[in-house]
């Protein structure tokens, strides 16, 4: 055959799907598998949304246009009003999922050999899509120590070369749970305009804030209005990552007509999925607030539960529905796979994303992995229980081996 | 602003939709618009689909698998057997279109500066995605003389340099409605050996081949197993542009597996269209036959009233919904934005997609235009009498400006 592209080789497998293979074989043993590797909530989508899938009336599933429906983008200008980011219609363009609005934007905005600062942990598939494009993602490591607060401003500066194009955020993390401050904001403001980089933002978990911190959007940011493009999912605050609808947000028309050409080569984002979107919209407070409610329940147990466990640590995460806790093991990848290949307790077991798989560098995050809390209370804590288990088990195994 | 991207500027605007906002202006004025530019087929969707979606009980709206659901792809296993095309279910992923299954094999088989070699006109976006890639089209252009068929293939041999990875073809033929013959097929395939090519095969069109003629798929061919990735798309063939369901298809275990990294990257193709594709493959036999039907009357009626027209000439489409004709004209570009702009006959006019998009040389096909049959047989008929007089007038016009 003939040979693979040089990215496709350097292209990372999903650290958050890579094991699913392994969970599929343990479910075919008759073994329950706890799911606290993948972000997808387990609370139903809103019934509004539910209502209009069912009452579609059309009769040709046809295209829609590249930028998404119109009502729709007009929709989410309300939408984001709610949270002072200030829209038309026009500086919203509809992607297939927020992946592809990632995907969009490198391709755009990156060339080749482009470097990206991306403060890490990060999500793993921003490394993925900045491979696609062929830039670079240059990280700067946030520790579990600090609650994975972004590292001083200098050492971002430092990192800065003639090659840097652009600085790539998540607010509220993913992994991390971590909430940018105000002043952290600014600070990546000024160097965005020192040095006039794109920032990419991506905010899909801005409905999941749970310390009272103030929300502060790129799009917040003064005077740099050219420079920001807004990532934005549906999937998240709604509970429907499968209708793949996300968002481009860009007050730069310039880039606008250049994104633009990429959403015409792949036609139109999904048509079932924007109907279910612009419905979603106006889905009641109380289906956010029940939604919100639950995932703090969750997150406060997810922690309790974990800072129990021996040598396990967890920071509280301020927003998101994810922690990186440490566990006290030597390889997450190993670890992670041993629990669904070689582990059991009453039949039951975990399945958790190794961190290393959110770090670039080699080595990084090893005895770290990423659990999502978007499993109802009641499994959660049997799922940590599972957890000290295997921790148990499999410590008591190398500790054999190694006598 | 920062700079945008090399990709990003050099990037085609499809010639399909780049002249949407044009139509849209044209509609505000309460023009009717005729749009003999894409391949939306007015049909409905099967009803057993469009049933499927009424009748989702979901109440979550979650991810699926990274390729696909297993039931998808199994049912597509044997509909590809009804084309002698034998599958597992294993050499399916589902993509988001078409169109993210051509990217993602651009993505996976070609490296910054490699080359495809492409029979022209082609479908425009394939030159989107190789830029996307990095990759170079090298043309080897078919003539409206000729009927559009495959050059022979000593030419298609002198193209290949040390940089040619592969050979992509569409067949049936987007835009030409050129089908392949076996002789012609058996010839690509002893190039893709001799010189261990991959072979992109786009053919989203088999079920439109109106000639009696075989249809031999890259799939058929022998010895090329592992070389061949196959691109197919259910939004012909049901009317179900807008749900975003294609596949792409490849026996090679490493190709799959790598194709399966952008895969995970981007998550999960849409959720709800692959519930419609899994009912529509069940469409009864009558659905299939009444589309071909209309399509073979669309293509007639077309192809006469086009060829009455003085000065305009369209070979007899084997395949697909389209036609590229010939016009008495100099710039289809500016023909057909003056159709949208300044023309209109008792308030109605056409919108067609300047053939020049289909070229990846600057110059080819200007007095050419891509028409897709995909209206009503009455309708047709009225584009293309306004097609007629829209010719005459913008003829006069000129004439009168050269005088």
């Amino acid at each position: 055959m003939p040979q693979l592209s040089e990215r496709a080789v350097r292209m990372p497998s999903s650290p958050i799907r890579k094991l699913a293979p392994l969970a599929e074989e343990a479910k075919k043993r008759g073994v329950k598998v706890y799911h606290l590797n993948i972000g997808q909530p387990d609370l139903d989508s809103p019934s509004v949304a539910l209502q209009a899938l069912k009452t579609i009336n059309r009769t040709i599933l046809e295209y829609s246009p590249s930028d998404g429906f119109l009502s729709l983008r007009e929709k989410l200008v309300g939408y984001y009003d709610q949270y002072q980011i200030k829209l038309t219609a026009e500086d919203i363009i509809i992607t297939t999922g927020g992946s592809e609005a990632v995907l969009f934007a490198f391709m755009t905005c990156l060339n080749p050999g482009d470097e990206i600062i991306v403060p890490e942990p990060a999500y793993a598939n921003y490394m993925a899509f900045a491979i696609s494009a062929g830039a670079i993602i240059r990280p700067i490591t946030s520790s579990i120590e600090d609650g994975f607060a972004l590292p001083s401003i200098e050492r971002l500066e430092e990192m800065i070369t003639p090659r840097t194009k652009g600085v790539m955020i998540c607010n509220p993390n993913n992994p991390t749970g971590y909430l940018y401050t105000r002043k952290e904001m600014n600070k990546i403001r000024d160097l965005v305009k020192k040095y006039d980089l794109y920032l990419f933002s991506d905010e899909v978990y801005r409905e999941f804030i749970y310390t009272g911190s103030p929300y502060i959007s790129a799009c917040h940011l003064e005077g740099i209005e050219e420079n920001v493009v807004l990532i934005d999912s549906l999937s998240k605050r709604y509970s429907e990552c499968g209708i793949r609808i996300g968002a481009l947000i860009t007050k730069n028309k310039k880039l606008r007509s250049a994104v633009m050409k990429f959403c015409q080569a792949r036609l139109s984002p999904p048509l079932i999925g924007q109907i279910i979107a612009e419905a979603s919209i106006d889905a009641p407070r109380e289906y956010a607030m029940n939604v919100y409610e639950k995932f703090i329940e969750r997150r406060n147990c997810l922690v309790d539960e974990l800072n129990k466990l021996p040598g396990v640590y967890s920071p509280i995460p301020m927003g998101a529905f994810y922690t990186v806790a440490r566990l006290p093991i030597d390889d997450s990848d190993k670890f992670c796979a041993w629990c669904l290949t070689d582990f059991e307790f009453e039949g039951e077991t975990i399945m958790m994303a190794p961190a290393s798989g959110f770090y670039s560098e080699e080595g990084k995050g090893k005895n770290e992995v990423r659990l999502a809390y978007a499993l109802e209370k009641k499994e959660l804590k049997r799922a940590i229980f599972l957890l000290g288990e295997a921790l148990k088990k499999y410590n008591q195994l190398s500790s054999n081996r190694n006598q």
